[in-house]
């Protein structure tokens, strides 16, 4: 049996907004930072590791809310959790109904479940030296759905409709996860588009990302809309009229102000819109859709979980659903969004870059091929190269794919080395000029 | 001019938990408390006092996400605020893109966020030395829609639709207001419903609350049916068929849960299901609220923005708007949902109980008949009889009905005594057993 003795916390934060990278018409000057959870056990080989993503201020406010939801996990045994993980889950979020109220499920104290809930993940993936990705594949679909809480979904997705959806993919499981290990997971790159760029720069970028073998390019949109149209011409005299390019407004805009911008933005074909508007807005999402078809809307990176997305789909509001690992409360609560997005047909394409999204849903969108949507048609994985550098098992692309992750865990766990440089506000890197 | 020098921050915590008080299916031991602020100006007798409100366990993680929040105020002058509070408002909420990120506009940021901004308007009437009602009754419409912030909402309501409702209200604004200084704003009590109370408690209390000449009465339902149904029949011999009975399930049922048992508590004809299931299921409490008429639906205190109250409006899925004045980001954001919420005709009926809500939403419905929704009809405010002892300025109920304020302030601040024994973890209240 493996304890879980401790939980310790860190606040890490790299100074990326001396560079710009990351900036967008929300978020002009973002530091990309994690709050960092570390499960010790009594093993001392043995420790889960997983974060939560921020962009700086407030991240000090997240650490503080996984310090208050220690007590839930600590003392636990692993065995103990991970024998009915969906009963785990509802206990973290749910049982003590004091925290519950300064979310539910939302905001600093979801953000901190979803860093615990993954540590819990990369701890299970560990202790069964596999990654999280093949964990999950190897589960029979009863020991799956019995990781879930269905709470406030089931009009939309009962766990026996859950049960029988996996169970019709469980034959070709074993072809797919061949398939993704010869060719990996198809990606595209933001890498080219961020607003703080200068045209110079986007053009450079978009030709080394061409180079690359990238397929699919997005980039961010919502300043200055003549800026934005220029921006898409460079990117569209790089890469032609065939390859998808994608944009991304990141709320900026009211739905009207959506819908008369696209219509503008539209001579350059855009796959998709994404974050048109406030992502707390379904029904401003599913107008902005039927108002710009063919132009496809996609959200999901602040949309706070399951409850939200299952009215996404039931509205009709989205195109592409862009789950966010570590928005929503962890694995347990993306794996429910990625079966009712199957349910309703719509593709996942995560929201990835920020530090680490790129290694957590690797994991995320690997298992749904193999496991739950079956298909790859109309899925991208996003991908920023930003940061991977400070990760023991960063991601690897190929080509514009993922490949497999093939260590144990949730590929997660940064080098001490960067923990410690980055740690704010003591580390090295914050007291450079 | 008066500059605000400082912001201070206290963990206020009443040990209510040892009583029951507060009890309910999804909170079954609240210790009720608050994220006190002071405002501290360069005038030594003028301060700004506001409070979040919480109901224990992460508090601390609200009292940094207010400090977090702190350096865009202090060094503000309050002219410089009132001048433009649509444009301090968005400044609080958005210019730092950083502390944005984990909400936007939800969790213990916006929590923080409201109790920032009643401090503000605490300070502004008091230097107008006007309680906050009267501040607002006495503003032209163009002065109040200067205070408000339209943004995502503004497919449901525009400033000039704003400032005309309010200019067609304006002309009968004293005679409505000689009405509330003579009569009162209706009011109704739950102090009789809480679900951790036995029989003959429940009898006892309702009982008095008809002899202090309350009308209508709220249960709390959604723990056990058969208990349910058992308190709602005493709740019936008690106070009669006449009078209005409300049922509040604390959002503990899924969509078919919900529509599920109140068909069966339909046999006690209650005016509305309160919370009927997750406060962010726009689309589930329309369908409950479709299958369930002539039941009303009403919901609110858990609603974290005018966005989702925007949709909640859109979609017809409440007959009762229940705004909470430390929930959503202080009174500015509070009045675009009055005047949504008269824009669609919805009555507006504030959460209220915990610790200072009903000190808070007082104003709140006093000046939404006069100036917003110049209406009764359906409109009632709710009632706890508890913790009122601690604020300088409590409520006054007399015969069911919330006398008006008349000293200047949001009534809000409470004895020095009272923050000083409540201090969490060290006052007094918590060192005894």
């Amino acid at each position: 049996m493996t304890t879980i003795s401790r939980l310790s916390v860190q606040d890490i934060r790299f100074p990326t907004s001396r560079s710009l990278d990351g900036s967008d018409a929300m978020n002009a000057a973002p530091d990309y930072s994690a709050t960092y959870v570390v499960l010790h056990t009594d093993d001392a080989r043995l420790e889960g590791h997983g974060l939560t993503f921020t962009i700086g201020r407030g991240n000090e406010i997240c650490v503080k809310a996984v310090e208050s939801l220690a007590y839930l996990v600590e003392g636990a045994s692993l065995e103990e959790i991970t024998s009915n993980m969906g009963e785990f889950w509802r206990h973290l979020t749910s049982s003590d109904s004091q925290l519950r109220w300064i979310g539910p499920d939302k905001g600093a104290i979801h953000l901190a479940t979803a860093a615990i809930v993954n540590a819990i993940w990369d701890l299970w993936a560990k202790s069964e030296k596999k990654p999280v990705w093949k964990l999950l594949a190897d589960m029979s679909p009863e020991a799956l759905v019995s990781c879930l809480d269905f709470r406030f979904v089931s009009d939309a997705l009962t766990p026996q409709e859950a049960l029988a959806m996996l169970k019709r993919n469980a034959a070709a499981k074993a072809q797919r996860e061949q398939e993704m290990r010869e060719h990996g997971y198809p990606g595209y790159t933001t890498s080219a588009g961020w607003l703080g760029y200068p045209d110079d720069k986007v053009r450079k970028l978009a030709r080394e990302a061409l180079a690359e073998g990238w397929t699919h390019f997005k980039q961010k949109v919502g300043g200055n809309l003549e800026e934005d149209r220029r921006r898409a011409q460079i990117l569209r005299e790089e890469i032609g009229w065939e390859r998808p390019l994608m944009m991304d407004a990141n709320q900026v805009w009211d739905v009207d102000e959506a819908i008369a911008n696209m219509r503008v933005l539209a001579e350059f074909d855009p796959l998709w819109i994404e974050e048109p508007t406030s992502p707390d807005d379904i029904l401003g999402h599913a107008e902005i859709r039927r108002r710009l078809a063919p132009i496809g809307v996609a959200t999901g990176e602040h949309c706070h979980n399951r409850v939200m997305f299952k009215q996404l789909l039931q509205a009709g509001a989205i195109d592409y659903c862009q789950v966010d690992a570590a928005r929503l409360g962890g694995l347990n609560e993306v794996i429910v969004v990625l079966l009712m997005a199957a349910k309703y047909g719509v593709p996942v394409c995560p929201h990835a870059g920020g530090v680490g999204l790129c290694e957590y849903v690797q994991h995320v969108s690997i298992f749904d091929y193999i496991a739950v949507s079956g298909s790859l048609e109309g899925r991208v994985l996003e991908y920023v190269d930003h940061l991977h550098e400070h990760f023991v098992d960063p991601v690897v692309v190929r080509n514009g794919r993922y490949q497999v992750p093939t260590a144990p865990g949730y590929s997660i766990t940064m080098h001490p080395d960067s923990l410690a440089r980055h740690a704010y506000p003591g580390g090295a890197a914050w007291q450079e000029p």
